[in-house]
């Protein structure tokens, strides 16, 4: 794959497949439909669905990277609540919700599946260490007491896919708000200096920045 | 289904299936294989496999009752503790590691099933109702401070979820032992009134009871 602009289309086709069909279902077909090419030229740039799907993941990855990056301008506390409500929101029209049960679907190949976990263990390592820096740097500022980064930054993913995936699987949606409510009143309400507030609610994804459909996701990987 | 012997069978079957094939590759044959008795012996008492597996879905609730009833002797704390190891390190062996990734290949159909949805929201509600009850109790008896139990509740299910859910998708086995380590320093110890120690380790629901597969596994539902 040399081309950015085939990939692009290729990777925006596939997001968009991943949303109409589910993972399961999809084929070459399905993501061909949704560019101007044919199927074979899929096949040229990508030896079988799973090559396809592991680049795919790859996308995703760069915009986890991208999202990250936009966060390191504002302080501490800031961008552990614009990491929180990224990850826990992203999720906030249909079209998300049907793109977070196909990854679902996807993930749940993972056990079976080396290229995907190994693609998945990349992810979560990401995110885990953007927590942790976080933590870390408002340790170093004293917005934050002193704890373990670490292992606060794994419960907290925990703690947001689980809700996530509570909310999709169940149509619950009051999971989003309660846990959100509870890491402020349970965790970080306790971890912040005296002089700190935790913000009631950031700016969502979406309005920070529409331009593509995978960035908002807030979604593994 | 009126023979309790009979549906205790094919319940077995359906556990031991299900680790063997997962869910999505179930088919009847597989579950009348673990029995001595025939596929169509098996369509005699459900109609499909959707029927079996909803009723699969309310032994396992059945079992979750049994297990919540069994903890109701010890203290508030203990019974925090017993219930978050319960929860968390059900998947102990490979076995269950295979029950559980057949579980999340369910689970990722209950957004297009409402009949599997249904069944896993009363197991949520049970689940996050006997979390509430263990919390307010230690609250009546000044075990925990004051705090809001049924975000904490919600909270806390999504934690363990969503640390078994990637160590299972993403084989890192630390995430169990990361993420209760930091429910303990960052929410319980926070939550103790000042003269209680939460428990380093529970004795494990294998030495508690081990009479029963699907009883062990501490899963949705």
């Amino acid at each position: 794959m040399t081309d950015p602009d085939v990939r692009a289309e290729i990777m925006t086709a596939t997001y968009e497949a991943l949303c109409e069909h589910g993972y399961t279902e999809l084929t070459a077909q399905d993501i061909a439909d949704k560019t101007d090419k044919s199927k074979s030229l899929l096949f040229y740039h990508y030896d079988s669905k799973e090559d396809l799907i592991v680049d795919f993941l790859d996308y995703l990855l760069e915009m986890v990277d991208e999202r990250i990056t936009e966060f390191q301008s504002a302080d501490p506390v800031e961008r552990l609540a614009l990491f929180v409500d990224w990850y826990l929101y992203g999720a906030d029209d249909g079209d998300l919700q049907s793109f977070h049960t196909a990854m679902l679907e996807l993930r749940t190949q993972a056990p079976h599946n080396d290229r995907y976990r190994e693609q998945l263990r990349r992810s979560d390592e990401r995110l885990r260490v953007a927590l942790e820096r976080i933590l870390e740097d408002g340790i170093a500022t004293e917005a934050f007491v002193d704890h373990d980064p670490e292992r606060t930054a794994a419960l907290l993913i925990a703690a947001i896919d689980g809700a996530r995936i509570r909310q999709l699987t169940l149509e619950r949606e009051a999971y989003l708000d309660e846990v959100r409510a509870a890491l402020v009143a349970r965790i970080f309400d306790e971890l912040l200096a005296e002089s700190a507030d935790f913000p009631v609610e950031t700016e969502s994804p979406s309005e920070i920045d529409s331009d593509s459909n995978a960035e908002a996701t807030g979604d593994d990987p």
